[in-house]
């Protein structure tokens, strides 16, 4: 199970890389999970998709028909971004591309929960103080293949 | 309902900011709402306390005799990291003291959810695309009396 | 912390009862936690207020200003019905009075995290096979001076 | 997405008719989403995946080791009981199969949100007041065979 997170309203650029991203995971036979809405969610779970793969969306709201039409599993928690620990919760490793707020919330969640973090072009944050980790605890990559690879070699060893 | 968030293990002189803000909030006769558990979070319930405030702690987990002993209120959750969700929307002004991740996920959420954010000595995050403010959302402060000042600057403002 | 739960649109009587509990609990200083809103959780508020106790509502929505005038502390969950398994951890004991399906879901979350109900003209129900108690798990009384005894009986019992 | 929920510890009669259900749903092309764990869920999820389904797992806590081996997608919520509404928000119609408190909350919580609920030797409840359906709101059925056939009158009259 592989998070994809990211923004809502990408640009052409990004939405292609998150595409990728989800066809990368199909191909590999991992499964997209994401906040199911529109932009890098949308792109990720239409790679995934078209290449064959399961998508599951983890919604903010009550209604399943506010999914992007490439979810094949709709789960609206009505919880709101309160949903956003779950999306976490469920991923063994996460990608982030891009983002805004509900973004950084994701991947500080993860973070906070030990889930390895994947970004492609994505926040970096310094702490105020010594609190958290000194060096950047984000996998930063530059492209979709970059972005699967490493997660792969999260999971891999977390099987070991 | 002031929200005041940051690290479980502070340093001293955290703490006593922390603590001093508590008491400042009391002092206006604001109510104090954190996660209820340990550094930050009882300093600002202790403050607020020994001020004669009331305070109140959106726990982790299913006990209430996991608050610290300052909290009036202990709401359990059982959601774990879940839980910071609520503690940022029963804020109108959210006050980020230093921090790990899951104060980091707090400022993200409060932004999200157009809560204002003031900050003293916390994470500085830059977005990596233009999906978020350019500018620094976070009202940066030195003080626990600036740090209260600020606040009250936002609660004044959203009830005009 | 006591649980006054039971439905929306309440009838005149049952409102009275609510309202009767309200003020014993905020008597024996006792706080009421409920749903926040409307018919019994407004009644068990205001006769809390009207008596000097404070009354927290744990509402479904993301605004506090859907709480009923009685409430003093103010939680916005956004979780809607999800909400109500929060109010049934906070609540040492539910005094049930009356209610629908809401209700009945707060009842039934009660005894599976084993807190105590008490219920005044509240819902019946009879499990389908051996999984459950054979015997009715509810204390029924018939007022509300008899359910604010028998919560505090069982909060005694807790204490020791 | 047919939800199925029932006893933990289910006798071996019920965890054939859920086996039987589980069956059934898969064989019209359905998925069951259930809690995840054992009994009724584990048989449900058994049947289902016997018959090449699809399987989904709410699971209470933060681990997807947790579910059971029929699991096709585990979803840890870290929420203990209060998944129950997340599995009741992702179902279009609710089997409950005998069950304790925690299949009462999901029943009252699918009459909440108006998700039809079918059920097999599970809960009669009977309200205090005027304020529930007089009538029975759950559709009784002694069979495997009826209560996916019901599941799929109700699925089927949705769509219209």
């Amino acid at each position: 199970m592989v998070g994809v997170v990211g923004e809502r309203a990408a640009a052409e650029e990004l939405y292609e890389i998150a595409r990728e991203v989800g066809r990368q995971i199909a191909a590999r036979r991992g499964v997209v999970v994401c906040g199911g809405l529109t932009g890098v969610m949308e792109a990720a779970c239409r790679g995934c998709h078209e290449a064959g793969g399961t998508t599951i969306g983890i919604l903010p709201g009550n209604d399943a028909t506010e999914a992007n039409e490439y979810v094949s599993i709709a789960i609206p928690t009505g919880m709101g971004e309160g949903r956003n620990i779950l999306l976490v919760r469920s991923s063994d490793v996460l990608i982030a591309i891009g983002g805004s707020y509900g973004t950084l919330s994701e991947i500080a969640l993860a973070l906070c929960l030990s889930v390895p973090v994947i970004g492609v072009r994505t926040w970096r944050m310094t702490p105020g103080t010594g609190a958290a980790a000194a060096k950047d605890p984000i996998v930063r990559v530059n492209s979709a293949h970059e972005a699967v690879a490493a997660a792969w070699r999260h999971i891999e060893a977390a099987i070991k």
